[in-house]
């Protein structure tokens, strides 16, 4: 029988700059582009991507702004990507710390 | 400053099926070919794809004998899969379970 918390790992958050940004956000109210670069240790461009494929599947909202003269980028997490979170880590917990009952 | 575990997921060990049959072996002693696709309930060139890596990595030995005549393939978790997930288990939920400290 398939252990079901496998199928319950969502692909949009596996990826390894996805699930750092939703950990960030999930821990913080708001963050901008320049603080979760530098705190996940990314590219400009692959940050990008990471944060427009979460934002299409509506898990996170991204601000453009002005800050003065210059742009800001802040990203907060919606309440659909917050349960999605959620039950990732719920599977993954559940997955990492895994207790086989034989049969 | 980059957080430091994210640095320290183990691309080796963080995608969906190596990750899944990293759990189950750290959980039982020895899983066979066929009850690791049933558990993960993945494909037969997916799961072999991923043995072959983890095997490439020394995170596990994968045996092949015979059951009277038909094959059977078993994987073991060696010492070096063993410490190497414990180190991405621990990253995971560090990462996961993040407490941001603001400046």
């Amino acid at each position: 029988m398939p252990i079901e918390a496998i199928s319950q790992l969502d692909p949009v958050i596996h990826s390894k700059v996805r699930l750092a940004v939703m950990s960030i956000l999930a821990a913080v109210k708001e963050a901008s582009f320049i603080y979760l670069k530098t705190a996940i240790g990314t590219t400009d461009g692959n940050l990008s991507v990471s944060l427009a494929k979460l934002e299409e599947a509506e898990y996170i909202k991204v601000n453009k702004s002005f800050q003065g003269k210059k742009p800001l980028t802040t990203c907060v997490v919606t309440a659909k990507g917050r349960s999605a979170f959620a039950r990732h880590v719920k599977a993954l917990d559940s997955i990492l710390h895994m207790e086989i009952i034989e049969d």
